[in-house]
């Protein structure tokens, strides 16, 4: 079991003018695994609004997967990563290569998504696309190993990790 | 319609000691776009002078895309990638990505191949190897997305990207 | 020819709980190539314990490739990647990009390691994974690099790869 707050990064969907549809689908998603949405939010396209609220929501202590949706094009608006990578400890570039390549089976400009993952403390960062159908496709293709991600970064298989190190 | 300005690094080339047949190539591939190549230069491995030349380009405004060729690989003067990373504002990993993966199915030394992607202001710039053979494989990889990444970074699809952040 | 350096960073193996069974691995590999081992050593997972003894090596001149296991995960001692970071010029992306694509042939966990590359002076680091069976698929990834690999680093094909830049 772990707990997951959804961040929606879109200045059109901070100003109440358009649905957030890609929110939902993270939802949905997220509902297939042991895992409980314990926050939710809406932020604009601006790099420390968006760095504050990843590092509110990771510092509390009860959250453990961060994902946003949103601002990891080319746009000048596009700064989600770099608000990511401002609050982070830790890469975790697969998780992003991942979800580029199998963004390409489906689309060519799939290259262009800049998404990161990464640790603050004990809460996983991931950043997936704006669009419901690029959030459904990255989503699917990270959701097999988030609860074994989150697992470690509680400590709850420490014994394990430390063993399987050298082992 | 974007423009490109190349940028061959090369000591030899600089020097006048080698026929710069990768910077033909580019040029080549790109008359296949909608695409003008309004600049065209050789600088030698030297880190700030390839830096300087790419500030040069990238804040004239007329310049969407520059593709540069050479000095990615592991040597002691390769510091194209270094130079870039120096004048960019965000990184796009997936072109660098998609480019070494389309590589390595013909040579497993494209995992050598150190070239990164970024943007500053509003152009895009790409580093593509040193080898003519390389820069056709590269290229290759990245043409079916160029003219959409330049109209995202000049604004000419700002709606449509903004409303596909959350659609 | 080349010189391999092994260095295991595990903080069970530095207090001799656990047999380095993942640096037995990569001995008996990297004896496939051209290559000796002159230098092993097991270190605890501490960062700036780790960055010293790369520096040490790296710095010596007479070891041309450190391969580390151990230290790439999620868990909060994880942190070979930041280690390493944190003492080369440049990095070799290629290298752990190969290694995760082909980890993620055997499980979907390969996505989770966050292994870097990269070159000090004329000295290539590359982190593995820390399990033997992580180590073995990783290290299979890239051996057919290696000796390419530390032939240019030390110069020994310095001409060619000038010439191959351009031409």
């Amino acid at each position: 079991m772990f707990t997951v707050a959804i961040l929606t990064i879109s200045d059109m969907g901070f100003r109440g003018e358009r649905i957030d549809a890609s929110g939902d689908v993270i939802r949905q998603m997220v509902s297939r695994l042991e895992a409980q949405v314990v926050e939710y939010g809406i932020v604009p396209d601006e790099g420390p609004i968006i760095s504050a609220k990843l590092k509110e929501w990771a510092d509390r202590g009860d959250v453990d997967v961060i994902i946003t949706t949103g601002g990891t094009g080319l746009g000048p608006r596009d700064v989600t990563p770099e608000a990511t990578l401002a609050v982070v400890d830790r890469v975790v570039p697969g998780l992003a290569e991942v979800m580029r390549a199998e963004g390409l089976k489906q689309t060519p400009y799939a290259m262009l998504s800049r998404g990161v993952a990464g640790i603050r403390g004990q809460c996983l960062i991931v950043n997936l696309p704006g669009s419901p159908k690029g959030v459904a496709e990255g989503l699917e293709a990270i959701l097999p190993v988030l609860t074994h991600a989150a697992d470690i970064l509680k400590g709850r298989t420490t014994d394990h990790s430390s063993a399987s190190k050298v082992e």
